[in-house]
This record gives structure tokens, sequence and C-alpha cells, in this order.
């Protein structure tokens, strides 16, 4: 009944982390509820039960130093520790803090690559120490408190996929009081840029209309029937699709044309799933150079500082998905707004950034940016605002 | 935490037909259905609620004609009749009916796509005779029982999607005695094949593999832990991705290398979900060429009858997907086989091949096919019987 292209590059098909629709509006609370869990968990847990995505984690190299190092450089703050690996996946991180001398490790993984973890803490000579655990975090049942919790719960642009609110959940009720996170600091930033695959989607949407108004005469001419009535929600539906959802980019440092502004600080001893639930702020940002503008940028870094009672050596490692820092399989996220704006250097971006989840689907973030460029020159007023939603998908 | 790489063309992303994961082993069987429903929701009717993929099937030329022609040469069965479409999606076969004359016609649609077709009924002024009904067709309440079923209800190689089980149900709630359905049979067939994308798909393979030996060898070296040990389970993944899966194809005639041979016969008159739950046939093809057989095609036609009671017109038409007669968007089903054997003119490949729904989602399939050459020049025994089992996603 329809055609799908599927790329096909060894990624197991047809199991992907998929936005889910709500149900049909007659659902109860509780039924929608109760849909909501099942669809989650079928789209969002089942990605991560393959190897080959496991693999894919495990051969971004900045982000397995940045771990390795965060652990092996502060083993003398996991010796003899309890530890606590939430989404222990493959059970990398659960194996090296073993190695880094705890003395007793729970991985907690909620899919079935669970399996693989134990076996693969087997081979490593870890048993011992390691315990997989194949069970949500929520809903986990541990023997005893930890002095520290290690997880790798980032997605694009730090929040997509929402599984720090697990971590929160984790920290809340199992570990010690001065217990340490690893990483224990999450900050996002945006800066403004300048990038040629821009006015490429531009053209990609152009082309998707050209070929509906061919396809419009196609259908009058061959069947009989007009379709030109549904131009405007087919119109909305690419617009949305191509200059509105956010694009995965591995960008390097020359596209930033302004300053990184640093929109939020998530200090996860403290944090609470309140506070970065809904992310509202403004931001400024000063042009470095004579550009157009194709829209804003957006990463995070993690520090791991371990905690206040415990902290971790210097240098701290930070991770860093920076433009221009190299490639992690974050990349950056990409907003492009449209038209494209000319600014110098010395002119100001400001506007308001709003990152929220989106309704039917609380794994998936919607961006709000409003935007005027002040002019240093003077010379010209404000520009208009202009407000853009995208979606990261 | 993940990087996906998704295509581009226009696609509404993050919303693709995938497959359910079953839930905990600790579910009850209510839970567990109240899962699948709610899975199933998300993630089957999902994609028809975007016009870029009811676009898709409209420019699907083939699939267009056939309905037209068995709905306009067939005007006088519709004329003044009741007409039930069952998915109408665009509701394009809904105004058809209308245009050859129908007086009533219900388009029964789950999706929000209903109300796209809503609009495209008035704008093709038929919303005096076609009403569209957004509802899961086994949920809805018509005022009166329907002369005629139409239903484009196929998915790859004929009963992927499990479609057919609602066009069943509406014909047993719905239908009149003597009532037609549009189309009326179905029938599925499968044939001896060579074509060069089978050895490709082994090279990507060995590739994959290859590149995971190196995988082993950096993650042993950079960060101290031993990966051997899943060699194994990412080889069966692996091995399962590329070699036994099913790979849509628009096939040239020319590959096909024995006769076709007819599986399954589906008269929708008749038929009951039981009868074609479970396929489970011998099959045997006479080679036509001297040549390799690096597996088989399956394919499907439907017949547009009406009913013995008020017969289409002649020539009847058929919506023939085989290969060499043309695009659809089905292709065919190719189902690949290692080590590729050699068969010439004359040959027999017989077999047996088994038809069944995926456990943990029942809109996918699995197909087993267990298959032995036997040679004409009577100077080999029988090849050894090769099973494989591919799944379509």
């Amino acid at each position: 009944r329809r055609r799908e292209d599927a790329a096909s590059d060894g990624a197991p098909q047809g199991c992907v982390f998929t936005p889910m629709v709500t149900g049909p509006q007659s659902k109860t609370d509780e039924e929608q509820a109760e849909f909501e869990n099942s669809s989650d968990f079928a789209n969002y847990f089942c990605t991560y039960e393959f190897l080959y995505h496991q693999k894919q984690m495990l051969e971004d190299q900045r982000r397995m130093s940045a771990y390795y190092s965060a652990i092996m450089d502060n083993a003398m703050r996991f010796k003899d520790k309890v530890v606590l690996d939430v989404g222990a996946g493959s059970g990398i991180l659960s194996i090296w803090a073993a190695q880094a001398g705890a003395k007793k490790v729970y991985g907690v993984e909620a899919t079935k690559v669970a399996k693989h973890a134990n076996v693969l803490v087997k081979a490593n000579h870890m048993d011992h120490i390691v315990e997989i655990i194949q069970c949500k975090m929520e809903e986990v049942d541990l023997p005893e408190q930890v002095d520290i919790i290690i997880s790798e719960w980032m997605g694009y642009f730090l929040l997509r996929e929402s599984m720090l609110d697990s971590v929160i959940a984790a920290r809340d009720k199992w570990l010690k009081p001065g217990g340490a996170l690893y990483p224990s600091r999450a900050c996002m930033y945006i800066a403004p840029i300048f990038n040629g695959d821009a006015l490429e989607k531009y053209k990609q949407y152009q082309e998707t209309m050209n070929n509906w108004h061919e396809f419009l005469r196609e259908t009058k001419g061959n069947y009989g029937v007009t379709m030109d009535c549904l131009t405007q929600s087919y119109t909305a539906e690419q617009w949305q699709h191509f200059m509105e959802s956010a694009q995965w980019i591995d960008m390097p440092a020359e596209d930033l044309v302004g300053e990184a502004c640093m929109i939020k600080e998530i200090d996860l001893n403290t944090a609470t799933v309140e506070d970065y639930k809904k992310i509202d702020t403004t931001f400024s940002s000063r042009l470095s150079k004579n550009s157009r503008v194709s829209g804003f940028a957006g990463w995070f870094t993690t520090p791991f500082e371990g905690s206040p009672a415990a902290p971790a050596s210097d240098p701290i490692m930070v991770l860093d998905t920076s433009p221009g820092t190299g490639y992690t399989h974050w990349g950056q996220q990409m907003f492009n707004i449209w038209p494209h704006q000319h600014a110098n250097v010395g002119d100001v971006i400001c506007g308001q950034i709003e990152v929220t989840r989106r309704q039917d689907n609380q794994r998936l973030l919607n961006v709000r940016i409003t935007h005027s460029i002040e002019k240093a020159s003077g010379k010209l007023a404000k520009s208009k605002h202009t407000e853009t939603i995208w979606q990261i998908q």
C-alpha cells in the first residue's frame, strides 16, 4: 500500500525512534497515558536493543574518551565505591567503573541489550563487581544506596529523548547524600551561523512544490479529480519538513558568525525536571563576521566534576560538542531561518528562545526562536522580529 | 545519544511504519493487548496521515488506473448503489464511485487524513454523496448496509500490513447478500530469479563484519574492553539485516529464471482471516534458463470481478504487480538465498513456502522457504534442502 525508502547500511531496519501520534480524542486520560507509555516503549527503547546502534555510540571517540578519562582519571573517586549506571546499554561504563576500582556497579538497562551487557561483563571478568539489571530505571529495586551515578543520557541539543528525567529520578531515590554524578553539569548553547546547506533546504522545498503542481495537473487530467484544495495543507506539511525541522550537522567552526550564548545550565546535583522541562530565556550575540545569517546552531557541553564532597581531579574533563571540536554522533542541531538576513561585525542578534517538549511525544522537542538584528552602525533601526518554531525529531 | 541517518526527500520524517517490540514479559495478556493496540495505532496509522504519503500512492499510475478503470468501466454497477470505501485515505476512490453514479458513499478512514479527504470531496462537488467518517473500520456505525465495498488494502507481498482483516470485517458486517467487492480476488505468486543485487547484499554483509573486527581491535586497544564475545550476536543481527530481510525491488521480467507459481488465491467474497493468516503450501517451478538462482521474487495480482450477482464487465480489470509489467509502489519482494545455486533449463525448483505474521507485530510477515533443485538431466541427485526465513518489514 505504500513504499518506504529505507537506508541499508547495516542498521536494523524498521526499528527507529519515531514520534508518536496521539490517540483518538475520545480516549480518557488514563487510556491516553497507557497509550503513550506503550508507544514510548515501542518507539524509544526499541532502537537501543540492537548491537548495531550500540556500536554507533561506541565508535564515537569523543564520547568514549570523555567518559573513559572522566572515570579513569578519577579512579581514586571510584575506588571501593558503589556505582549506578543509568541506561547501561552495552555496559561499557559499568565495566570502566569496575576497572577503576568500584566495589559494586549496578548497570540498569531497560532493553534486551542488557543480555549482551551481561556477556560483555563476564568476558571482561567483571561479573563479581558489575550486576546488569534489565529494568526501567524508575522501577528498579536496588539493595543499597550508591556513591556515584554514571550515565550517558544526552540527546540531540542535550534534551531530546528526555532521558535526563530518569537520571534525576535515580539521583533522588538512590544517591547517597554528597554522592557524585558523572557528568555533574550540562550547558546548552546557541550561536548565529551561516551554512551553505540552508539554501539547499529551501531549494528542496521549492522542488517538492513544483512537483506538487505537476501532480495536480496530472491528477486532474488523468482521473478527473481536482486537488488544488489541498495545496495549502501540502505547503504547510512540506515547509514544516524542510524549513522548520532541525537538521543534524557536523559543523566546522568557520560557520559560526557570532558569539555563542549559553541558554541553559543544569546542575545535576540539584536540578528538578521542572527546571529544564521548559527553557525560556533571552539571548544576545555580537556578530564576529560580515555575513549572511542562515540560522542558528545548538549544542551542549557536559563537565564531569564529581561532587563538592568528592571533586574530580584537575583538569576537569568536559565533553564538548561545539562546532569545530570534532565529530560526535550528536553533532549540532541546525535551525534554519528564511529568508536569510545580512549582518555586519558588531551587529547584535538578540532574541528569545523557548525549548519545550512536544505534546504528542514528550521525548521530542520544539524550539521557538524570536530574533531581531540590532545594527551597530545605528544607521538602521531594529530589523523586524522573526519567529520560527522548529521540531527536533 | 545516537545519530540516525534520515532520508530527506520531502517525506515527513520520524513517522514511519515501524514494527513494535513486545513488552516486558511480566505483562498480563490484557496489558499486552492494550500495548499492541496502542503501538499499532502509533506505528501503523501514523504514516497515512501525511499528504506526502498519500501523494506517493496517488502517483502510482498502475494502481490509480486499475482502480479508475475498475470503477468507471463498471459505472452501471455503481449506479444508484450504496458504496463503502475501507481505508479511504485521501478519498479518491470514494469520489470516483460517486462520479460513477453511486447514490451514497461512506469513506471510512482512521487517520487525520480524513480531514483532507473531506476537503477533497467538497472541492470535487461530491459532498452530497460522499460522507467521510474518521473512525477505525471495526468501530464504525453506518446507518445502512452497502451494495459495494471498494478498498485499496494491499501491502507488500499482498499481506503485509494485514489490512485485509478490516475489509473482511467490513464485508461480514456491512455488505448486503450478493454485494460486490472491488477487488474481488487476490493471488500471490513466487518465482525463482537471478538478480545482480543479491551478490551486493552479501558483500555489504561482509563489509559490516570486516568493520566489526576493526572495531573490536580499536575498542580493546583504546579502552581496554574486549568485545569478541558479542561477535556471534552481531553476526546474527547483520545476517538477518542483509540476508534474511526481504528487499523491495522493481524487477525486470528478464530476472525471472523459472515459471511463476501461484501460492495462494483469496476469494474476498468468502475468505475468512483464518484462511490467509498462515499460508503453508508447496510449489514447483521449472527453470526456463540456464542460470544461477539468487533467490525468489514474490508479488500479487488483484482482479476486479464484481460479484456473481453483479459481475463486472469484460474484460475484467486486473491489477498486476508482476516483474516486468511496470512500476508500482509495491514492486516485488525479493528473497535472497545464499549461496546462490546453479540450475539448467528443465531443472525443477520445488519446495515449501510458509507466510506467517510476525509474533512481535501482526502487521509484518515472516516468509519461510524450504527448497531443493531436481535436475532434469538425472545425472545429479536432488540438491540438499535449503531453508531460509526472511522478514518483510
